[in-house]
């Protein structure tokens, strides 16, 4: 038993999936980057009054965050998403040029309980545009994520997509007061994990009728490609305002969605409803489909919110934006061999010297560096070890090339270039063994 | 003045600023790669057992960290330094192949006062080999340090190179109790900031002789190139065994780093003695010049640490490594120009429609995803704005290229690419407008 482990729910990155990760990372990043989001960097803790503010995460956060006291007694919280800090930003700096395009990743925080899969340190990546009513705007952050995961080797996901001011129309459909919304919406969102019977129970306790329920369980009822959902939404909520609203901006989205090349993956479904508070218009849930046929969860979702911005001390800002679940994406790359082909280990030559003698150690660091001038991942002995050593060294790390150096070869110039794969050797000049490392290195 | 400000002592990063931090750790990261260093993530916080533990940070700690309560009363601290998560991750990992080389780049907190170029969040970048007690292990971590530096771009540096070996050496040779000695340390390290005097008075104070302090002073003023700093170092320690090994280490890396190429910046300083407890034997600390030749302040450092990895549980391991200051690089690069050439702006292409039809809009969509496809970060308006409006957005944002999209584009297959730079316009295939992106891009 170590003396000392990582707090519960944290994890140490091994070199071999830190390297996974990094690809993964850099794809995201180069992706949000084609669609012109420009990096973000906030602080990783910020005070209560802005994490616990009506509005955003509000007072009832507190239990599931990581809240502590600075030394001058101010409270203070890790954050649990990037969007509050977002709207932060764009609250205090007006000057910023609209549409502002970010995206952030890095670790976020929650004091869940720990559990398979579920982590209370764990990456996130954001994109998000501030400035626009548009839903050229999100249509743009729902293409921007699923060319995240195309670019990844997601070929199979669906894009579920519904609207809070639809989901309003919904509930104003059904009779219910508008007030009991967002109470209504909470029960709903329960919908997957809980059961149809749960939150049918639910609604009861808070004071809707028998035959509202019916109504609002048959209207989330509806789902199914763009063409045969949207009629049948708008039959269910006509005369209601705030529907046709909702409807319209869906059809805006799926119409560009087209031009993104995404329409074909967008579902319409009233039951999403998802559980943030702060939500205004269309919100949207990815899920990927495996290899399998079955459904492997959520991997991104985002929404629009108009408001909070402004909440937060800003003017009046619209803004909508997603997220990618990264931490799910990573263990389905890893279970469906998504990874295959990304070699674990970066270092491509080992350099050894074929006697312990100061003059070759001396003679095999400055090959080392040669080829690191050359932009090739060189490493050498640094532990007084012979030849055999390094090599099983190099060998275990799947280190792909050899050099070894003797008395001929600091005479002559010319090295043997051992293939540790095929066991392969050769003696070749330092020029042509830069030349085969990186043809190996562009496979 | 806002509502919500950054946490005391933290930062936002605005996209501008990001762009170029990223770029530095960019080549940090590649440099660290080219020597064999692989990647390790460690958790943002760590439990107070190990923060505090002695010999490690100490009980005292707890005062310059950001120290917390979970909410199962387990004692946490945000991360100060990455060497004691690396020591427990070696500690706990027996099975790791030796050596082990990792980097970790990213953010640790201290709860300093701050001020001028002072951050409660900052960030750091590592370099760490655990498992050989071989001085090659020490030069080649100096040597990768040094390479971060030329490779961003700095040209003259200094690096002070010094012993714990030859420091305790010092003590015994100048006739006070080797106990002392990491009180002495304490109060020799403070000479660069608060000068001789009150290093002498500090002395005098823990129970030094005038005679102890004139001999511990004079030994410590050797400096210079280790041609000349060597015998004088020799001359002044002879018949002290410790004092003995520290200055064969110290030669055994000046030797090695002749062939890294590094040897020749390499200043023996008798008076650096680094801040912390653990280190063992080599140390070192690298200043740059800035170009009107004054020294800007130490940039990296680090050193040996032969019993911290056993001291938290593990096998006796020895170890060395080093950090780089990555914010005062930062801050350096910016004062000197170094950034020079790296655009702040990443986007390449703003697609703009002629008219605001959907037509055009979704052809302008359309033009956009098959330049993203040709990996070119490319704009398209998102705000249902007009051309004269997209334009002063793209030229604001010093977007260089823009494409116009009109009824005769879609027509012709030929499009207008305005240069935003020199105002020249043309009709031209989206094929040669990758071609002309594509080699500005390189430029």
């Amino acid at each position: 038993m170590p003396k000392y482990q990582p707090p519960r729910g944290t994890r140490d990155f091994m070199p071999w999936e830190m390297v996974r990760r990094q690809y993964m990372f850099k794809v995201i990043n180069k992706t949000f980057e084609k669609f012109g989001f420009a990096p973000l960097e906030t602080p990783s803790f910020e005070s209560w009054e802005l994490l616990g503010a009506k509005g955003g995460g509000g007072e009832a956060i507190k239990d599931e965050i990581y809240y502590f006291k600075d030394k001058g007694g101010r409270g203070m919280g890790l954050r649990f998403d990037f969007t509050a800090s977002l709207a932060r930003v764009v609250a205090s700096n007006p000057q910023l040029a609209k549409p502002f395009k970010r995206y952030q990743i890095g670790p976020v925080w929650r004091y869940d309980n720990p559990q398979a899969g579920r982590f209370r340190e764990f990456w996130q990546a954001d994109i998000d545009i501030a400035g626009s009513r548009s839903m050229a705007a999100d249509a743009e952050c729902i293409a921007a994520l699923a060319s995240c995961l195309k670019d990844l080797g997601f070929k199979d996901f669906v894009i579920r997509l519904n609207s809070r001011k639809l989901l309003n129309g919904l509930v104003e459909a059904a009779g219910i007061n508008d007030k009991k919304a967002p109470s209504v919406f909470r029960s709903l969102d329960k919908l997957e994990k809980q059961g149809q019977h749960a939150v049918e129970k639910e609604l009861k306790k808070s004071g809707a009728t028998a035959k509202q329920i019916e109504k609002i369980m048959g209207m989330i009822s509806i789902s199914g490609q763009p063409k045969e959902a949207m009629p049948k939404a708008r039959q269910a909520t006509e005369g209601f305002m705030d529907a046709k609203q909702g409807l319209d901006d869906l059809e805006e989205i799926v119409e560009l969605s087209k031009a993104y090349g995404t329409a074909g993956m967008i579902t319409i479904d009233l039951s999403l409803v998802r559980g943030l508070d702060y939500y205004t218009g269309p919100i949207f849930e990815i899920k990927s489909i495996s290899k399998k046929g079955s459904s492997v969860g959520n991997i991104a979702g985002g929404g629009r919110y108009d408001n909070l911005i402004e909440l937060y001390g800003g003017q009046p800002t619209p803004a909508t934006g997603g997220s990618l679940g990264v931490e799910r994406i990573f263990e389905i790359m890893l279970e469906e061999g998504m990874f295959a082909g990304i070699p674990k280990e970066k270092t491509l030559v080992f350099v050894a010297a074929a006697m312990n003698t100061p003059a070759m150690k001396k003679f095999a660091i400055q090959t080392s560096q040669k080829l690191r001038q050359q932009g090739i991942a060189t490493e050498t002995d640094v532990m007084g070890r012979k030849l055999k050593k390094g090599l099983e060294y190099a060998d275990s790390k799947g280190i792909p090339y050899m050099i070894i150096i003797g008395e001929k070869e600091i005479k002559s110039g010319k090295m043997t270039l051992k293939d540790l794969r095929s066991g392969e050797q050769r003696l070749r000049t330092l020029k042509s063994i830069v030349v085969a490392v990186r043809k190996y290195q562009k496979q």
